[in-house]
């Protein structure tokens, strides 16, 4: 499997690309848009044919690439079927979609937002929001819900093998990855905390909202293109 | 082998953590000063001890983290003889360092500064800023010398087995990895390009001098700690 991690600068977002090499079909884990023809580059220069677009979520804080994605490639895009309408495929916790030989199952981790999803490909896991490295998503916006949130960590993701890499839709302190192990015995938010005290904690956070959460929320339901509403 | 990359936002730097699962040493390889409590964290949750700190080269964009790294763990510092001069051991191309059952071989890749040095970890290459993907390091400073750069990476590193996995000191755009296969084929700097043609490039870019250069080569030639010459 090829795998490359990318970084958006501005938003500190984390894109993940996924390729199989025998039949070179590619997907891409939450792109953004101003990062577009980079990624596609690294595509090309790889030998890829980009198949897929995989959102973890509606995301509050960058504009999704997938919608300009989809126009130059022709790629599928899949999100939850309670995320953006404009997606060419609903998947659900269960699921196992194809990318060539490749297998990705799909495991609802909702509580961030009521429509995240996380994405398992082999030893990998990309967690979006939910399970961030130490950390995990905010859950005071877009049907945020912090009890709900524990259990999606603790209850599914934490039920994986210790050393699951988890790879996380971003990070503010400059890591790059973690595992399964090492979030259970080190992500403050869980280790040792009750499902009673996170959900108390989470809930007197008071942060101010996303920088981008006007626009990027609208915009991403429509796949990152202008909603038919807001030309009109 | 347990390996991650660090990223600091500030000066776009990797720092990188590879340790033996087995002994769990741990080597840092170009840490950054203001990283130095995050990078000590991840260490000692790993479940790692600190024994070397590797440095490509003397930066000129941040200030390492070297000294303090050695106070606070005993850690021994390895760079270039023509390197910092308050490192615990000078390294050569061809010698070939112990990390418990890990092998870190030297290769000197002279030319972004005369006593650049990459480190080879099993499939693992640190190029420092010798190679970066699809670019080079500067070679207009710290005796840099655009042919000598071009003989370090056509004659030594595009030599090492296409499948080499190439970790670089910076990345501007993103990027987090690359392959020698893949800068062979796609790095503009050398793709098809002549040792002549890559000199007259790299000579005439015209470049700034890097923000930190006055206040980093000094800190970075006394690893992170004022010179005494500076105190006195």
């Amino acid at each position: 499997m090829l795998f490359r991690q990318l970084f958006d600068q501005e938003t500190w977002t984390y894109t993940y690309l996924i390729g199989d090499e025998t039949t070179h079909e590619a997907a891409l884990i939450d792109p953004v848009l101003e990062q577009v023809e980079r990624d596609l580059k690294v595509v090309t220069e790889l030998g890829l044919k980009l198949t897929r677009v995989l959102e973890t979520h509606v995301h509050a804080d960058h504009v999704t690439g997938a919608g300009k994605l989809r126009e130059l490639t022709g790629a599928r895009v899949a999100a939850s079927p309670s995320g953006a309408p404009c997606v060419d495929q609903q998947v659900k916790d269960g699921d196992v979609l194809t990318l060539g030989g490749l297998s990705i199952q799909v495991l609802a981790t909702p509580g961030h937002t009521d429509d995240s999803l996380s994405f398992r490909v082999g030893n990998k896991l990309f967690t979006g929001d939910a399970l961030l490295i130490r950390a995990c998503g905010r859950t005071d916006f877009q049907n945020g819900n912090a009890g709900q949130l524990y259990d999606s960590i603790t209850g599914k993701l934490f039920t994986l093998p210790d050393d699951t890499e988890v790879y996380p839709g971003h990070d503010y302190a400059g890591l790059t990855m973690s595992t399964i192990g090492e979030e259970k015995r080190h992500n403050p938010r869980f280790a040792g905390r009750s499902r009673e005290a996170f959900i108390e904690f989470m809930n007197n956070r008071k942060l101010a909202p996303p920088k981008k959460l006007d626009v990027a929320v609208p915009a991403n339901r429509s796949c990152g293109k202008p909603a038919p509403q807001a030309q009109a």
